[in-house]
């Protein structure tokens, strides 16, 4: 059975950052983000519109992975996080 | 083209309602939710463990039937709203 | 594999209450504490010096189990909670 | 048929900062703003008196055209944004 | 010359508020909304989705119309008030 | 006829700033604020007791002249603004 | 020597508060307020544009003295107070 | 040993409490509190000027006595406390 | 007549400051303020505990004189100040 | 007899520090904290997952001793504390 969590994720990057260690450290966010989209921990991942910040849905084993998946982010450093665990809503007809 | 939108949704019902009323109320509102569900606007819905609140997720035509749907939940004069618009993300892999 | 959360509860009864319902709630309140505490769920209580609030510990199956043990409160409808996921620390030496 | 919301930014641009420097993102900015007011997607502009921060009010095709907008912004990186969906009020008399 | 004002009305109507009376004192409400706006100080009014609460533009004499405007309003003893005072930005095109 | 706006201004000084340009840019921020105390606009000065902080009162044309006089400021780029527009109170017997 | 001080007054009055209640309560206010306004203490008051509010100056003996001028308020058990002890501002001309 | 506290304790009664309930009820609060005050653990009261508050410094045996006095209360259910544990400061000379 | 009041002041030193640069900042503030004990304005002073931060109590001949006397302190632009007026409490028995 | 307290910790680490400080850093913590857990004042700490941020609880002789643990953390000058004295609940079955 795995848990499910939202978390809202906001980027603080300095702007004076140098453009080549900012583009590879994206990079390396993309791929590490992918990695757990595609084994299937990380469900959904939006844009807040206008904002350098996402909401996320995951699906983890628990606590702890979610807390392993969230701390290796590249951009973990520059990061606030609002996490908030979640369950089956008995409106929900899924 | 639909637009997406995250709500959290706080209900704050007075705790000396009339069972009976509460009881109507909240069947009214089991149903009207779940008719947004099944036309398709309504995409996810889940309560946030250990709070009278969820977080759902909107597929709608705009903000004004984002707003048309908000406003007729028989619990709105209860309830505290927070939304966010949100877009698609450049990590996203569906 | 239980789940670790910590909560706090803020209380608010109105003062005007009936001595007697207040008195019956909170025996009610203080059964149902006692039996997810019996079980093993709910693993700490403490008070908030000065407040009429507790911060409790909790070891449960997942997000859904946290849920029912809360909802599940006489004092639900009158408390305020804050919910905070939490993992072992690295520096934990138990 | 096209979205309406409500931006308010604030700036906070490091005082330290080159005046050159300054004064060519501050023409960038200016130059960027005005395109998307010519072609009809940002409809107003106000300074908040006293401030270093406007309130905008956008008419874009959604969520996606409004965050490629505001992204877009030079000042971006030094902006704090406050997103609000817009629809009709039933006492509009226009 | 008149002066620019953003106010965001949040509106806090009680649940229990007699139905007869809540229609009186909303048809009373957009009449004299729509007084102001058709003698021009009240220049728009935007519904923000999914809450009980307008943005509102008003271009008036000064900060003296501004408070006789808003505190006449019907609704006025219900509403929580957040006024912004707006000038002319050096990017505004107009 | 003038407008009235309190404006609560907090400056926040890098400790660490060169002693001779703090000098020079206090001065600067002395006579430019005495100029306009002179030339009536700026009615009320006090200092926040135990705060780096003033409180003070504008009798300005308009919120124009009000952003005019704050953001040329030489310090406006460390201080956060708290702007209030006022007008005349019922039980004022002046 | 007198004591200068700020203090903000928000209003809440019950909107279903009876109207010849509320109509004596409000003349008791206004004469209470005008008597230490004629005695020089209550050195200016203005109303907030758009708000149930006050910002007022005093001018009083010490601490104890602004307290029993605000805390006799007819309103008192109605409203918010901020208060913000001031003294002499360097830049101050008068 | 002792442990040292400050708690500041906001009131909020009903405006409209019974006059001869309210007054039995300051009584017997009084009555409370000065009877801590002789036994020595309730060590300085001050009202806070301007607000029906007051700051308090305490001196028990520990978190338990402190809730005990303070959770006895006759006002309690009509209080917001904050507490914060204090110990000698480096700088003290006493 | 004195006047009473509290200060809540949290420091915020940059943990890279120079180590003897630090030293003698704090050498010089705790001279500082152990004159003005030694003197009788500053009448206490605890350690919040757990903080960098500080609880005080001073009696001083007014608002200026304890303005004189924080803005003075050594660590004063590290500092954020937390200011109540005080006066005598009711239930005071001292 | 011991005083219980729980403390939130949020550790804000500038992101570029030197890696081998860091590292220093973060070893000379993880001994510090795990020399109170062996003496057994410091009685759980626990990760909050997905922040940079511990919940811990410590049994201590007293605030002063809570004190002397927490401002010789390595990590103090990059943390904010949050710190809650707790006290024996009535529910408590142990």
């Amino acid at each position: 059975m795995t848990q499910t969590f939202a978390v809202r994720m906001v980027v603080d990057l300095p702007p004076d950052m140098d453009p080549d260690a900012r583009t590879e450290l994206l990079g390396r966010e993309k791929a590490y983000a992918q990695g757990w989209m595609r084994s299937g921990q990380w469900k959904s991942i939006w844009r807040c519109a206008g904002e350098y910040a996402n909401l996320s849905i995951f699906e983890v084993e628990g606590n702890a992975q979610l807390h392993e998946i969230l701390s290796g982010l590249p951009l973990f450093p520059y990061m606030t996080m609002q996490v908030t665990p979640l369950c089956k809503h008995p409106s929900d007809i899924n």
